[in-house]
């Protein structure tokens, strides 16, 4: 089946899930202009969760793509996080902060039943997942209600082992691509591998069974035609949408993604826990860019937060997650339907 | 100009050179072919270096690239000499090695005048340099000779940097090729982008003046058109030439490429004390992939040669560099000419 068809879109395009710089209004504005539009999941509590979900489905019966975690919640370690907190302790002084008082972050809690039981009745056509998949048991009550399941796989076999598990379509992330790497096998940095060399690779190991979708560095019509000439059946991007008129991205990360800076990305585990494409600034320059303090996912974010809103506060963005990929050259801002267009163009 | 023209070739292809894997024959065989051959010289004391060249002349009066290292010397650090025997050690007693007589490396001597007046009566006619460009006096002497220069970059910056000192093409080497990285503007690592976001990249900041050839992750047909389709007036291609029949890539290097531990591939210092690219094995495991411990390239290589010389003659290539890109899916043992033709079916 064309990719088109399994997830009744018009054009092979999908917006990436961007948790903290998008909801609703970007999904909506990218279905209506003929892609996939994405709802990040990730951060959304089930009541604000059902909210989005209401929201999308008064304004539109086009299908739109609800991405959601699936990591292992980690036992928390008392000694790691007091070891993180004391590393975060002079910033803590810097910014007048008390580092006796951080508040709980939002939760990234994984997919589970009680997230399926809010999305049920909405009856999503798309859901994607990252880190993996959740239990067979939750795979099939998703199935069940008719909807595609896509995940994302960023070596050949993280694709074989979702096309085993009857994934409809795997999203084949490159080096390039901004956010967190959706790395599940392997925690090892040095497994991840270029767009150019990753898409054809799992088009060769598992493209006879399932759509693969090219993610990574991929910024304008250049870079969707030759996702396409590398055998892909579509393209996800994430970073060229960052500044559209409809996202939610933060001051500060809009600014660096038009700044100099943005030339110089890396993978950090320093904001969450795990490893994200983002633009180097100075917390993941001083701590990181992968720091062996940080507690395992997501709990390393917590103790960042108050740091995060104090300098946003002041107008900087030396603490906050500033994710990109590697070719910021796409990012404009203008209404979602011109950069889909621009992206179209490649087809 | 189109890049043919300036190269003198039939196909906008450069067989990427290869020291220690590859001489005269695979670069003859590449150029018999229609595409650039290429003859890596970093490894060729003066005297190997004009037998080579006078192998090549005596053959074809097709062009052929000749490469060369341009890096600084570095002053010899005694301390650090000692600690990275010292971390070597252990393998010296486990082989029964004596770690007291470690011989000279061959050197990897820069390109300067000495080698210049070698190269002179052969009027090469595509000269390539990697880690930057030598001094501003050397360029002008070769391009006296009427040889094109051409250099490799790994960011924007160093495309810019090569371009304003009158570079006649660019290699935009993005992160997934093998070998060494060509960077020389900065010595961090994440710096390095991958292809798909690399070339259009380059392309934007100086293709209006100057031809820019893809290279990294580049192995087939499909990858050729994507990077044609990124803007890229050609391609450079190492590792799909590494099983050539005219290559002299030793066994332990052609097994492991054949191999799954092909799949992983790091940048390491641990060999010649620069970032390179190359197949996971023990001693980049196990000292790497980047060590702190390792001298100044091309230092670190003298302590490592005995171990790998003797691993090697058992057959085992735990110590050697085994360099490889992300992609070795173009890698077969056929004559350079069917390789090309694979690669120009992209064009």
């Amino acid at each position: 089946m064309r990719l088109r068809d399994l997830l009744g879109v018009e054009l092979p395009i999908i917006q990436a899930p961007m948790a903290g710089s998008q909801g609703s209004a970007l999904a909506l504005a990218v279905a209506g202009s003929g892609a996939l539009g994405s709802l990040p999941c990730a951060l959304l509590a089930p009541a604000a969760l059902g909210r989005e979900l209401e929201t999308i489905a008064r304004a539109s019966s086009a299908p739109v793509n609800v991405n959601f975690f699936c990591h292992q919640s980690p036992e928390p370690s008392p000694a790691r996080e007091a070891a993180w907190r004391a590393a975060l302790t002079p910033y803590y002084r810097e910014l007048e902060l008390d580092p006796e008082a951080i508040p709980e972050a939002p939760a990234r809690l994984p997919f589970d039943d009680q997230v399926a039981d809010v999305l049920e009745p909405f009856r999503p056509q798309v859901v994607s997942f990252h880190f993996g998949l959740p239990s067979p048991a939750l795979v099939a009550r998703v199935k069940r209600w008719g909807a595609k399941v896509l995940s994302s796989a960023t070596t050949v076999d993280e694709a074989r082992w979702l096309a085993a598990r009857g994934v409809d379509a795997i999203i084949a992330q490159g080096a390039e691509a901004g956010g967190h790497r959706a790395m599940f096998l392997s925690a090892d940095v040095t497994t991840q591998v270029g767009t150019l060399a990753l898409v054809p690779a799992i088009v060769r190991a598992v493209g006879d069974d399932v759509p693969v979708i090219a993610a990574g560095g991929i910024a304008d019509a250049r870079g969707v035609a030759a996702a396409i000439a590398l055998g892909a059946a579509g393209v996800q991007v994430g970073t060229a949408y960052l500044l559209a008129h409809e996202a939610t991205t933060s001051a500060v990360h809009r600014a660096a993604l038009q700044s100099a800076a943005a030339a110089h990305t890396a993978l950090t585990n320093v904001f969450t826990g795990r490893p994200a494409r983002g633009i180097v600034n100075r917390l993941l320059r001083e701590l990181g860019p992968l720091s062996a303090l940080a507690p395992a996912f997501p709990l390393a974010a917590s103790a960042v937060l108050p740091l995060r809103a104090e300098a946003e506060r002041q107008g900087s963005g030396d603490f906050s997650p500033l994710w990109s990929g590697q070719n910021t050259s796409g990012c404009r801002a203008a209404p979602a339907r011109e950069l889909t267009e621009a992206l179209a163009a490649g087809l």
